[in-house]
This record gives structure tokens, sequence and C-alpha cells, in this order.
């Protein structure tokens, strides 16, 4: 099972390391980082790197394609067309599962994976989904057919426990759980936006272009190329 | 705030990123990736690598030290007299808050900076706490005095949550935690040894030195010279 994850600067380093921690331990699992160009590449925050090990053009048909979110304003370019949109619609062909957490779906959205699809985002980034074609849905985990969608941080490693229950069964799932020991006790209640102080919310939606596109008119701005 | 997070190879990738992604979205915080050189440190499961981009002799005095655990065989060497052993010493002199999550409590505790206290690290390492003279104490997070120390995964993503409250006040660690989405709602119940099968956590503690020391003996073999 060869499992691919798309980096790309300013993406959320969680977003990509939560599946991978469940997914790269599945046996049999060979899990690669791929990226425009082999080397770092430097994460949202911008205090961490990870490293590419592989380019576009090298990962051709992987089993498993997961799609890390963003955020912050610069990766609009992500939305357009070019070499990274072309990439994971070609590589969509071959999967089993083809999977994003957090803004990764705007990405798989943008190359028209999910028009018509159940799937599931950031929560400042869902209407962003319905404009893009897909049907936005609740959930920390969404599946609709081969595309799997997880809303954020600890979604993420969510979705790589149901993939690793799915590819290698329930009891390696909860192996790999009991092994990176996900046990969830929450200090705070606010992770939601049900949960979440309500003016927490109403601020965060007003500055919601400076953390997810930049785009003073959302999408349709970010999209134009 | 700066925030220094030590890397080695075989780390466990999500015990650094978790409060890594929480704690580096701080007003103010300077989060740095620390390792013995600079460049690519390779995770334990061998198909990720974080950048480190600072030498420990450039990183003196953190207010933060966040060391995360490692899986595999390879790491005794951590628990031995060496430059990261000296190094973790020193900087614990600075530090407001010196950090483990895993079996990153293990290399505390073999620097003698938890003797006397109370700290949790993976639930497979939790006897050798005791035997570096910490006192073993259960729960996701235990914080004794400016020393904390997490269990597992989703527990490292906590500590950041609780440090964040401590450094920036709860408000700030909300924002955060709805920033990031960290809303659990794990798909299976087995992140514990409470919740876990019997036989699974059995069968993994019979593992235990394969999993976490390599050290045929345990601990002592493992702190030898």
């Amino acid at each position: 099972v060869q499992i691919a994850i798309l980096a790309y600067e300013h993406l959320t380093a969680l977003d990509a390391v939560g599946p991978y921690e469940i997914m790269s331990r599945l046996p049999g699992a060979e899990t690669i980082v791929v990226g425009e160009a082999r080397g770092p590449v430097r994460c949202d925050s911008r205090h961490l790197a990870l490293v590419a090990d592989a380019v576009l053009d090298e990962v051709t048909a992987p089993d498993v394609l997961v799609v890390p979110g963003w955020s912050g304003a610069e990766q609009a370019r992500l939305l357009r067309r070019g070499p990274v949109q072309e990439w994971v619609r070609a590589v969509d062909h071959h999967t089993t599962w083809t999977t994003a957490v957090g803004t990764g779906a705007i990405v798989l959205a943008a190359a028209d994976l999910l028009t018509g699809r159940r799937a599931t985002t950031h929560w400042l980034a869902i209407d962003w989904l319905g404009e893009l074609g897909a049907e936005p849905t609740r959930g920390p985990v969404v599946l609709d057919g081969k595309y799997v969608t997880a809303d954020g941080a600890s979604a993420g490693i969510e979705m790589g426990l149901t993939l690793a229950a799915a590819i290698g069964g329930v009891r390696t799932a909860e192996a790999i759980q009991l092994l990176v020991q996900y046990d969830p006790q929450p200090p705070f209640d606010g992770g939601s936006v049900e949960t979440a102080p309500t003016e927490l919310v109403t601020s965060m939606r007003a500055l919601r272009r400076f953390i997810v596109t930049g785009a003073p008119d959302g999408l349709t701005a970010a999209r134009t190329p």
C-alpha cells in the first residue's frame, strides 16, 4: 500500500502528520511525502519544515492520496490550474482512497474531484466546498465512495484510524491507536463551532480571509488564474 | 517566549508536531526545532523527516523545552551521558517550563530532572520512570512545578493547550483550539490500556523491548555507556 502525502509551502503540519503517524504504521505500508521540489517544505507557522522525499513526477499511482490543509493567505495558488492540481487529478485515477484534511478538501474540490459528493473541511472554509460543487457535510470524518475528508487536526488522526481499519482491519487500527496512545481528553471544550465561545467564532469568521485564503472576495478571486 | 523542540533520529513525529501546532500559534512565540546537527531528522517510522533549524549550542536559554518521544530500538543512546543529555540539563536551568511527550519523559528522567517528581510517559515505559527516580503518575498531562509530561500523541496536543493557557490565558488557548479544530471523536475506543482489548495490551507488553528500547533487560542495560 503506497500512501502519498502532498507537501507544499504553508501546509498545516498536524494535518499531514496526524494521518502519517497512523497510516505509516500499517503493516506493508510505504508512506511517501511528495512535493513540487525535493527537500524542506515550510509549514504555515513557518518555524517547522517537513521534508519532501519525492517530487510529483516520481509518484504516479499511489493507493492512498492525503492532501493536508493550510492556513494563511499564501496558498490560493494551489486552487489554480497548475502542476499540483494536475498531479492530484492524475493520481486520483489510480487511488483506492483520495483523502484530505482541513482545507485540503478545497484543493480536491478545486480539482473537481468532489463534485456532487459529500465532504467536509475546516469550519472556516465549509461554504467554499459548496461553491466548488461539493455537498458540504458536518462531521469529523466524511466518506463518500473513495473520497474521505476530515474537518480538523484531530479528525486527521481519526481519518487515519478509519482508513487503517478499512485497509488493515479494525484490530490493526486498534493496535496502532494503542501504540500511539490516541486517547483524547481535551482540557478545554472549545474545539468546534458548537462548543467554542460565540464571540470567538464571530471574530474568527471576520478574519476568515486572512486565515484561509487572503482573497478579499473569497474563493472566486483566489481561483482566477 | 522561545519554545525549543528537541529533534533527534527516530523521534515520534506526532509527539513533536502536536505541541508545535498549538504553541507556535501563541502570540509572540518563537518556536525552534533544535538538533545535534542542522537539517533533516528522520522519524521513527522512517518515511518522514522534520528539519532541525538550529543546533544545540545555538539555543541556550529557551523559555519552554519540549522533548518528544521515540519508538523503536535505536534511541537508547539518548539516555546515556552525552551532548543531548548535557544540553537538556543545561537549558533546564533557564526554562519556565520543561516538558516531554511520550517516552520523552524518559530522556528527562535520565537527565535526573524528574527525581521525586510526578510524571507520566508512554504506557509501555511507565515503570522506567520509577526506576529513574520519578513518581509514575497516570494522566494525559501531569504537572509538577515547571515539569509537564504528556503520556501519548493526543496528550501532546493537550499539553500544548494547557501550556498555551498558562502562558497566554485560557481565551488564547481556546482560540488556538478552535483554529486547529481540536475536537476529538475517536472512531474506536482503544487508545488507552484501560479501554484497549486485553490481548492487545498483553501482546504489546511482550514486545515492549522492541517497541521502546531494544535493550534485552530494559533501561538499566540501555543506560550503560
